[in-house]
Order: C-alpha cells, then structure tokens, then sequence
C-alpha cells in the first residue's frame, strides 16, 4: 500500500500521522528529505539549502530517482505538497511522470480550518510568512482541486481528514480507516 | 448527443430530469444498471449486491462493456457519479480510459444546498448514513472539480444546474436548453 | 516567458496588466484578436461576429494556428479564458493541444470579489447579461479548477492576484513579480 499525505503547515500532519502510525506501524517518509539523501549521496550537496539552488535539470532527475526509491517500498506513506506556493503561483507538487512511478492508491489530504491553522503557527517558533485566512483557505482548495486531478490520472482516491482542536483522535481514526484498507 | 448527468443523493437528480425529458424525449440510462444487467447475462451476478463483490478485475471489464454499448447509443443521457464516496476517500467516478470511449458532449452536475440536501434525504425511507452540511459542501465540491477535470481531457463542457425548492421549471428548463443543443 | 492571463468580466484584468507592464514592457496580445487576424488574412472572415458562426473544423484549426503563432513570441502575456461560459456549461478554454503548444510557465488568474465585479459591470456599457454574486462565484471557482488542472499537464504555476477596489498597485506590484520571475 503506497499512500500520499499532504497537508500544508499548521494543519497537524505529523501529529496526526505519528498518531494513527501508533495503532498500525507503517514506514512514513518524506519525499524531499529521500530527495536529499541521494543527492548527499550524490555528493550534489551538503546541506538542505543546498538542494533548490540546483539546476532545475538535476532537480528533475533527482525528483525522478526519489520516485522509483519510492515506489520499491511495498508499505509506505509518503509526506509530501499537492501545491507548492511560490511567488510565481501554485506550483503542482506530483508532475504526471513522477506520479504515475508512485502510483499511490489514496491521496490523504489534512486539513484544518484557517483560524486553527493560524492559531498552531503562531505556537510554531519556526520563521514563516504570516498569511490571512483566505489565503489558507485558498491554498487548501487549490490542494483539493490538485489532490482530484491526480487522482483522476491515475484512479486514486482523495481522503480529507478534519484535523480540529482537541479531535485528534478522530481524525487518526479516519486514517487508520485508510491503512488498514476498510470498504 | 451522449450526456453525463450526475448528483449526489437529495439534489433531485432524477425528478429534474424526469421533468426535462417530458418536453424532450431522449434515452435516460443508469450507467450502473447496464452494467449489472450485462454482468447478469454473463451469469456472472444474480442481485445487484454481488455486483461490489465481484473481483477488480472482472469490475473493470464490465465498467468498459458498458461504456462500450452505451457509446453506439446516439442520443442518451447517462445517469452516473463524478465521484463515489468510500471509506478510502471520493473515487473517480469516470476512468480516462471509459471518459473517452462515451465521449460525453457535456457532463451535467445537478446541485442544491446542503440544507435542502438534508431536506429531501430525511424525507426518503431508503437507509443511507448521515450526512453533516460541510460534508455534502464537500462532496458537491470535489464533483465539480472532477466533472472540469474530465471535460478537460475531453473538450466537454460542464453545466451546473441547481435544483432549488419550489423551482424544478427553472432546473428542467436549463437542462432543455442543454437538450435542444442551444447556444 | 510565456505567460496567460485570465479573468472573467468586471475583475479589471487590462486595468492591472496595464499598470503592472508599465514598469515591465512585455508583448500583451489577446488569443481571440490573433485568431481573427489569421482568420481575416486567410478571407475566411471580414469581421469578429462571422468567427464564431465558422465550422468547428475551421475554428479547431484556427485554434492552432493561433497558437503556433504565439509559441515562437519568446516574451508574452496572452489573454485568453480559462473557461467559457455558454449555455451548454463551462468549455475548457485551453484543450490539452493547445495548451502543449504554448506551453505557458504560469497561468495567472486576475480575480475580485463578486460585489465588486457587479459593480464595474454597472459602470460598463457593453451589453452583458447580467449574473448574480452566486453566478459569478461559481465561475471564478470554475476557473481556479480549470486553471490547476491545465498547470498539472504542463508543470506551470498558477498564481491568483485579487485586485480589489484601491488596490491596484498591490495587484500590479504580484504581477510584476511573476514578469521579473522573482523566486
């Protein structure tokens, strides 16, 4: 079972995948931190700041390569960004190549609402660029309408789990509804 | 003319239509009643109920026996999903590979406001797990994400018709416009 | 660069672009008045109102054409539409050919709020029919999905810039930063 979990920051994704992991073990891995092992590897780089000032050319291939690492795992979850926001726009995170080397049964997308979101990354001492509601909101919808057309390629499923205050354990439960594969 | 008329359970889906196609007749079929009947004469099922029991496999080669026959159908107005709401998350209703044989000029999204959504469904005695208002905001949205989705792949255009209380002449008579290919 | 624009009626979409090509001289050419031109050089038609009464066929192929011309510009904002709105729904206004050949690195979406998009329709005196905020909503959502699903195909971006009522140098300033391909 190869899934896909994405959730921009301040949803709760590591607490609620760390959470339903602990009922039903399962490899969870991060796509950019595979992608820098092989360029460490590599000797491409040294450091994480290192990786986005590659060539976009050895960028691709290293996207690639992490991708069939990936998809030899048999048993895996995968972090990864259905959108990347950068200053030119949404950038789609899963180009079709990459995607389809995946081949993920279920896309699950984290969501929480853009007050709680707001309200955890103000907790969070990590440098970020303050945004407003709408703009959360308008990144998750860009994430849905992403999450969607991936999985139309590729006959996916797209799973959105609520990540709301003090329902952790809802929303584990609705993943672990996902890992141990129910109908 | 082959359309795609979908909606969730309490948009009126069927009554709308029902009122179109007295002013203009046309075949009206359930995508997933050709298939069970094909799979009934394959002596494959005898109820509906082992239809989801089926294996995967033989599952998809039926799904593409009924895309198959209603394709040589020329004027037919397919009754299907956009999307299927699993445990697993919403499932693409239409594959590329079956899209693309219907060929559908126009896929039709049937919609109404999740409270009257609510509405009709307490008012209908078939058993169907409740339903919360952000849950069928959600399901409406990700059908129109996946109905432009595959009207992009196939150059079909995508009409959204609300079925609001008290105003079924208004729904009918925007699906007559779609009917009579009025521009 | 390449780049489309787009934006439903009222959003003041050639408002920003001219403001923000100002401070950024680019070619800013408009999909439909390219294709009249060629249709016009090749006598097929003498003005606007016979393009669309042009067979599909000959409309396809100026279609093409159209692009063919504006793929070997090497520096471009192209104004075209995501969706068109008619009365058989929302047509994907970029077919995945099309799209292939102009290959765009971001698709920018110009869009404001439904009350201020009435409002500038008021003041216009073009004759339009006239759409509710619900209507107008719909179609600038119609748009984002369309918008995300041809940036899946390709790899572009896409960046939404809200240009809201005494905000048109904010709105100006985020396309100037997509024109200098600022990171």
């Amino acid at each position: 079972m190869i899934l896909i979990v994405a959730g921009i920051p301040g949803t709760g994704k590591t607490t609620v995948m760390t959470k339903a992991l602990e009922s039903h073990p399962m490899e969870f891995v991060t796509y950019g931190t595979v992608m820098f092992e092989i360029a460490k590897e590599k000797s491409l780089v040294q450091d994480r700041d290192q990786m986005r000032r590659l060539p976009h050319e050895t960028q691709r291939e290293l996207q690639e390569l992490t991708a069939e690492k990936i998809s030899a795992m048999t048993n895996v979850c995968i972090d990864t960004h259905c959108t990347i926001k950068t200053k030119q726009g949404y950038l789609p995170g899963l180009p079709e190549k990459i995607l389809k080397k995946i081949n993920p049964q279920t896309i699950i997308l984290i969501e929480s609402s853009p007050e709680e979101i707001i309200q955890r990354r103000s907790r969070d001492t990590r440098k970020r660029d303050v945004e407003t509601e709408e703009q959360i909101r308008e990144h998750q919808l860009m994430n849905r309408i992403a999450a969607m057309g991936y999985a139309t390629m590729i006959g996916a499923t797209v799973k959105i789990v609520q990540n709301h205050e003090n329902k952790l354990e809802e929303a584990a439960k609705e993943i672990l509804e996902i890992l141990k594969g129910e109908r």
